[in-house]
């Protein structure tokens, strides 16, 4: 019999250290990973748990001390977390080099984190090896520059537990989010437990992603019942919804003080910042990086006047990238415009809406150029002559 | 043959002035509202229109340069309107002692606008003749000591401009909120003739009123369209909606700079008058006068740091009057906890809802009492020992 | 002391009968409606309830044994009620030659029911005092020949009551259907006293009328609760949801076997009877009355053949008629092109919206040339060369 | 150069034919699926096209005339067709045996077709591997006695063809089910592509899968629009919207009568049939096969009466089995209460949940027993002394 004394055990973890044997033994409340189960029993190998005496059964209470759940050294998750878009090539295959020219630039333009497989990152159009090879780029050319949280939001819970594990294997990605299941409703009775299972056994810290435009609202009461779970700790809102926000910061920081609230909505970054939120998940950081982190920046220093001067600025160019277009392809003309070859759509475009996409591509050149950045392309709208917001 | 020389006719400019004379000369661009029109044809009188040459045929620019639509002296409609309850007697008609006991003291506690007949003000559920002797009331009781919003949101457009010639007829309203005609949804194009109309014709300045919870939303791009009625002067907006609030500002105040925007969320009283509001219509300031005013005065003034700790503070209070009843039975309630006798409900309440409202009346007393309010009735709930907000 | 034995009392019943009396005795368990409670205070009248010995208290039960709620003789409600149109004159007042020639032509034309202050009668866009006229003109014409079934949807339950007890006074009415209260949502609870409380002093029978799109939707589970009240007799649902009439059908009939369900859907009106609808309020029977009627008894009689081509046959009627413009204008220009003055339209109207309904008015004229009507006007479109389902 | 003439060419076409040959010759309107892109260029191999003269630019009209978009002998899809669920072991695994055994049951009790993979299959629960082996199974089992309707619905264009390509190549399966892509909304007209794409690419025939409680509706404008392409045959519309399946059989037959449309609505099968439709798509037919497809058969026979019976006789069991609980766990107990060992949920479930299914299927007993079967585990509640519908 092997003995392994990990508290979370993957597949992974197993290979190459059964050698042969039939029997692990392993300690009574280390968690099996689906895969590793999957593994043992493809293998037929038996589990002993070893019993170390005066265990309390399982319970909520329990599962919070669980030392699994309670990791040591959480990165701050603080200031604005781009969530970059994906890149094709001709071929519509993803393209790296590109990828990697563009995430070095963003980490080099001050971006205080990288959000991978998020909404903007098309995640659900990529395959499961996509979405892996994204995240593996990602982590590779960060280096660990800045912390990295990624999208895990898979359809089921396997599959959400599968892509953690995979995360958690190749190092450098320091939390997931997730998004309820999608697809189908489910009760809140139900969504609970789907988040306290993932919870207990992901190898990863996690960020609830609420996101009711494209699946279920992940209700505020639900968040609160989830609070016990330290592997949860913290969320993005995407909802657009101010009172929720505040009333999250709120509630939820009453018992957990240190609870991440990252805001993903463009247009209010400045307010939830003002009202308490740890920094934003901003999709026009991919297009003005410097822009957002100072408006960021300025916003938790207290210099209102320039930061509300930062916000209605740009505006216009965050209405010219999300209306009037497919999500999120205004946001990848809005990066074409920066100077990066982003390819082609993934998602299904008609003939009409790639026209209107160079049309955009002209009007977004125009609005950076009256932000003050020196824009090559051609200048299609006038410009408002406002002082440059940008160094040139 | 008479002559009058008034550019808006309504029957009451007519009554008393027409002497038994069958004839009646107008300016030829004066407007006959829908009562002077009644009243005329009712009375067989024949209308002349006075050529003065040159005319130029009627046309949105036009309507813009038409002096009916400059008012002179527009009052500020800035800081906290209170959107107020009206209080019943024991046999369920208006309790004008106590309304006017309850007036003077919103006004005394420092509220910089009074709003009848607004959501919180349950219009729908007062006959024609009670919204007409709420506005009468209050601007009695007001004496023009602090402007005067009131709300004219009948189902149809006639009723609409019948009252607000009633409104005009009585003196001390200034302008008069307005939401789209309620019940069934109609197109854009009509809303903006219906809204249109209705500011060619008014006797009184209008603000559009967006309320989509309620009744059908009026999209920005018709608030765009509806600018060159100057007529409609601002709006007020209880979408709880802060991306439309702020695009709001941005791109109407971008062709009129004076546009006035009145937020109607009070979870997001800061936020919005940090970025620019005007002020709000907050139904809590009906129950918490000061604080709200504080609240809004350090915001405009900077002081961020503690208006955010006001916000902050309210959020209990907001929620429970706000949720888990129906609307606005829970600030009727918190009226009755700072000492109103507010009466029976006028809605249709279930024998569980009143012993809830008990309940909710004991909660509300203990959050006033923790924010430094000298409660004199019970008590239910534990207090968090912060430091009041209000001198005792 | 007067005594007055009626077991519902209204003001009109107490007018002209107290003759200067300051007492009134009334049976201890009649109905005092709110017009009479507030005549009775406005005249200082006393009122004086005669015990009759062993009377139980008030309870759900005992309600339901309540004489008054039980009418001895109720019309039969079945078949094809025509929720007719306004129609107006050149100066936007009610029409009211054309409106009895339009009513006789309907009760000539076969239809088995008339339903006046419908949301077709844009109820909400007239005056208090024109619904009343409306309705009496209705009884009026009718002069008992067929059912009439009007609605009372007043935003708040006294103006609704006030409604029913006018409804009631003039006579001719049968009963009323009800929405309910409109602009505010309130919580199930609340809705159920309303409900409640109308059956308990509507001095006429009610159906509970179901239209989701315009005002809050009335639960299958509250319909089963308000069962015991016997004054709600039916429910007319407009929802357009098949799913739920035929619940509806099911659930509410295993207590009350001969409860009324009219579909308010012109595009299921075969399959609603087919399933066992006691019939329709079909807007679409104000325009080919005939045909409608023909559907109906086919359904009824098992001829499944001739009510199916007939169903489908009307289907480019109805979706010229509902579709691409605002309730009901396009149910009025079908009116219009069966050779009736409808006039102008009472709600706004751009001037693209009034060109649409003139090619409106030549499209429905052609379809109603293909189905073999004689149609005088012009005909625009090519017509299918389908049999005629009506003789020329 | 090898040469293939296959018109549409997959990756497992090209497998083992190329023989080590680096150039490959094909007819020049062969379509190659992005797998077997994929595999070219993998293998470094070069594509010819034969040009066959005079060959038309490729557009809407000759993408009809395509020979690849006519299937010579499509199986008739009429009946019902059962959307059978997942059965899972102890372990959280496909149980095989048992799955085995229930499909062969289904088939023997009449059903009509087999439709794996659907909604009620919880296809995103089960993992890409886990969808093909479902089919596969469902493929042998059936050994072509019912026509196959496989879902692959995943949630990507790539994905989709790879899935349907995947079928193809396994025999067996003779339509795909398609909804649009979930999670993203996109416009119409990106929707009009991106089912244009895959009709062009797919190896087999489409049926369009309606259903706006999960992803985003498709307009009946939309499928108007892709009539032209034959690959698309018909649609599955689970909307529970009867007039829209009116006017889909109306709109779509007019063009194509063969259009084949088939309902996903239990309670609406006998109207819907009645009205034209080929037949269901009805999760309760995995329970009751045998009354569904009576049903059936008399609402096409004309049978009226006995068939409205059924449709009355099952609404119980279906709203036991759709209402309280997830979607599809409600079905999944009454397959179990058939006698069928169905396994643990693959969704999280509550213990809270986990109870209620058990009472749940102690009322499904007892709802089948009232119809008639042989039930034989408990029974919980009181039956209603009906006639059987189905023989003991």
């Amino acid at each position: 019999m092997i003995r392994i004394e990990d508290s979370v055990i993957t597949a992974q973890t197993l290979e190459g250290r059964l050698a042969g044997e039939k029997q692990v033994e392993i300690c009574s409340r280390a968690k099996l990973t689906p895969s590793a189960q999957d593994f043992l029993r493809d293998q037929g190998v038996e589990v002993v748990r070893r019993e170390a005496g005066g265990e309390a059964p399982r319970s909520p209470v329990v599962r919070q001390a669980d030392p699994v759940a309670v990791p040591g050294s959480r990165k701050a998750f603080a200031g604005i977390f781009c969530p970059n878009i994906v890149i094709f090539d001709g071929q519509g295959k993803i393209n790296y080099p590109e990828m990697e020219r563009y995430v070095n630039w963003l980490i080099e333009s001050g971006i205080q984190g990288l959000y991978p497989n998020g909404s903007t990152g098309e995640f659900v159009r990529l395959s499961w090896e996509e979405r892996q090879d994204v995240v593996r780029l990602i982590s590779e050319v960060n280096q660990g520059r800045v912390p990295v949280l990624a999208g895990a939001s898979e359809a089921n819970l396997r599959d959400v537990l599968k892509m953690a594990e995979f995360y958690a294997s190749i190092g450098g990605v320091d939390a997931i989010s997730l998004v309820p299941p999608y697809y189908y409703k489910i009760s809140d009775e139900s969504l609970f437990e789907y988040f306290a299972e993932i919870a207990e056994e992901s190898p990863l810290d996690i960020l609830l992603y609420n996101i009711p435009q494209f699946t279920q609202e992940i209700s505020l009461e639900l968040m609160e019942r989830l609070l016990p779970y330290e592997r949860i700790f913290g969320t993005k809102d995407s909802s657009r919804d101010q009172p929720r926000l505040i009333n999250t910061m709120y509630r939820l920081r009453a018992v957990r003080p240190d609870y991440v609230v990252l805001v993903g909505c463009e247009e209010i970054l400045l307010p939830s910042v003002m009202m308490g939120a740890s920094g934003g998940t901003i999709a026009t950081s991919g297009i003005i990086p410097e822009v957002i982190v100072e408006l960021y920046e300025k916003a938790r220093s207290g210099d209102i006047e320039r930061a509300r001067a930062l916000q209605y600025r740009i505006l216009d160019l965050i209405n010219l990238m999300l209306l009037g277009i497919n999500f999120p392809e205004g946001f990848k003309t809005g990066v074409a415009a920066r100077g990066f070859d982003v390819g082609p759509a993934r998602a299904s475009t008609s003939a009409a809406e790639q026209e209107y996409l160079l049309k955009l591509e002209s009007q977004i050149n125009c609005v950076l150029a009256d932000m003050g950045y020196d824009v090559r392309g051609p200048r299609a709208c006038p410009v408002t002559n406002l002082p440059p917001i940008v160094g040139r």
